[in-house]
């Protein structure tokens, strides 16, 4: 069977013995945080400090957004009919697209590109911004990472972006979405980053291959997907009609950390 | 539309705030681990140091295993044939039930089981172990949580139990695994507990309810499987013959953290 | 690799020639209908005359129920966020379960068994639905293939019995669920039996194996989830919210064949 | 809850009565082959004689290719590690993506567009076949719908062409992708037009629309996901290791119809 045999560099399998990109897992156990050791199996090394803190918050950031993502009620509709857990799962995983977290991709390529022709040419980054916005108007294309059904400010996208000030991870990634959104803004139509922007800005700012550009996304709201099966079951009967926006929240007020 | 509202405790959405059991999600962000808000999402609470710890060693546990898990090649699998990274996600979160990963959940009934007939009558943790390990054989079924294919003496489970033990979160599921493990070493077969039966043990002494049993596994499992995902598309033509085990290791050797 | 070596019985590839169970496919390309080739797959044979007739009826049956089923709700949701037409088909697959179609796998069970029971002892048909009927209300638990959230007399049921009768493929499956029906009407608690119960019983009565059960469904509404696909991209923007009742018929009116 | 209110021409579910594309569900049971209202489910109409055994020719031409098609591999893995049917053929056809299956999408566009080309210019098929085929060799891309791994001639598509031949259907769809075919073997690089390519050209020709292209051989593929689930339940042990091409044909030898 020549010609079959192929190579990993993830993890070394041995009897009584797991390597992950080279470290032992049972070490990474307890002493390296799950984000950390989820950057490692991603990137190949582990994160500095300062990435370790910006992956951490992305992955924190994006967990959970109520009951009207269409991941979450893809879940619950599964769960419902008495899907096991992984299969709600995976249903709502294939509704993280395009519209919804998916937008991750497409921002990365957009600021990519951008950034490519900033680097290749004698040219201000808010000229690249202001060509990337012309070119969607003509094309009466939105521009991913831009705008929220929801907020007008996006709580994360400022948490984010502090965060990678503090950290000084801020580089051209961020700088060039904020141009966008500057550009925007002086067209009379401002629309904020949402989460999705600023996850792919940041991302672009870490070196990440754009190919993992969803993986934050995907990694992060999983759990929350998962609480979500499980108010699921627990609260309500099987096969009922789920209205996407008639629920009420009656959870813990606001408390603090 | 009466009679259709619904209810979640999980997150409280309005414009510009977002609050996750309760906390602002701004506000976990860069304060409080990945881990512990995923603890937060699925059990309401955030957990005590000793549980962040353990939890987080749980997820780092599982995040790969090499490229024979079926989880593994059906991610692969897909990513072959063009899947973009959502489809080929969920083929792998598919792939985990009762004879890969999925384990923890019948681990957890049988422990479950095991300990509230423990608690009912006046009898010994040995007592309950070997009725358990006679009723599976007198069945001849196997006994979920023991045994593995490659490793005798699994290192997570090792170091699982170790740091449960310096963090005092052993309790009776912990006690009865390892009592079943013993009665089934007296029998002259020595089956190591495995990494699912280690989690199980520990989720039930973490009180975790069973409907979660699978969470964790999938939780940490999913970056592993994206790893696999984007080695397959990086160093892999389409639609090659994927075979499971004549794969070699070429990452990094051993090194120390 | 001694010891890897395995075997299938469904088809022989060869080059320029495939053969499915037996036949080549080119020959019955253009010869027999598809789903006489679907029972071919499955079961290892062509169906009689008969066979084929109510296996496509069967097929037709339960093809598409509106847009309240969670499959439905599920493709549309996936298809929504963007979701490539597998993807969504996927979401859709996922949500047949116990709750929306996968009745057929608890029902076959229950009428096996039921029948089990009536060949080894000297029984009445009546007797065995009689136990069936108050062990199920002993459990509360509701009996699997009978009622309806919508339907009082579910007209696919009635058609799907009378064409058995005539076809004289209708036997003891067929007999213990309407006995059943008939013991619940007698107890003044008229459920129709649906077409969950109609398909399960006539599968037993087909002698198609229990593993397959939810194969003829799954198969049927395929097509059906593809058609809201293809509706949801061409009719409606992205990542609306769906009412899953708030939806009018606005197709043909009822036309003759 | 105004503007949520949205609408389908598929199916209209009364009380008791269910009308498909305005024929009722009861009345094309027992009338109407499975294929005919698959086709009535997607394109709103019945299909003219001529067209539905087209279309049945082309469901029963894809529904299996053996064990080394990563569909099918992917259900085996899942149905290996216990997932329930539908789990097992969600991961099948979550691996049905442009380099397996999905090159019909690929194929239909590439067609589309030369004859759009075709019609607007005033120029031969020909000559729009070589500059795709040139196009592609510029690009060093495969051109979707030709090659295939096994087959120098695949019986499929000359049985699916010359039955199109038989009942009129051919049209310009199948005349391009001969001639592209044609073009590549005067270069003397002879290529088959594979079934992917043969589907794609008998869709174009039957006017179906391109967003629907992957859809007849997702439902034709189904059925042989699941034949490969039921005998990988029923004759292998779980979690074994599938080894893609070591697997030995040994259903029935060939038999006439």
């Amino acid at each position: 069977m020549s010609g079959t045999t192929w190579n990993t560099s993830i993890t070394r399998v041995k009897p009584n013995e797991l390597l992950l990109r080279g470290y032992r897992i049972d070490k990474l156990m307890g002493s390296v945080g799950f984000s950390q050791v989820i950057y490692l199996a991603l990137v190949g090394r582990l994160p500095t400090d300062a990435e370790a803190a910006l992956i951490n918050a992305i992955l924190v950031s994006s967990i959970d957004h109520g009951t009207t993502p269409p991941s979450a009620l893809a879940t619950r509709t599964a769960a419902s009919t008495g899907a096991p857990l992984n299969a709600a799962v995976a249903a709502g995983v294939l509704s993280i697209n395009r519209f919804h977290g998916g937008a991750i991709f497409d921002c990365m390529g957009m600021l990519l590109e951008g950034l490519d022709e900033y680097k290749k040419n004698d040219t201000e980054l808010s000229e690249i911004a202001k060509a990337i916005v012309e070119r969607h108007r003509a094309e009466k294309v939105r521009i991913p990472g831009l705008g929220h059904r929801i907020h007008s400010d996006d709580p994360r996208t400022v948490r984010l972006f502090s965060l990678a000030d503090e950290l000084k991870l801020s580089a051209d990634g961020v700088a060039l979405i904020q141009e966008i959104a500057q550009y925007f803004r002086s067209l009379g139509k401002a629309l904020p980053i949402n989460v999705d922007g600023a996850i792919a800005a940041l991302l672009v700012d870490l070196d990440i291959p754009q190919a993992l550009a969803n993986a934050f996304f995907i990694i992060s709201r999983v759990p929350g997907l998962i609480a979500h099966y499980h108010e699921e079951i627990s609260r309500e009967r099987p096969m009922r009609r789920i209205h996407p926006d008639d629920c009420t929240y009656d959870g813990p007020v606001e408390r603090e950390l």
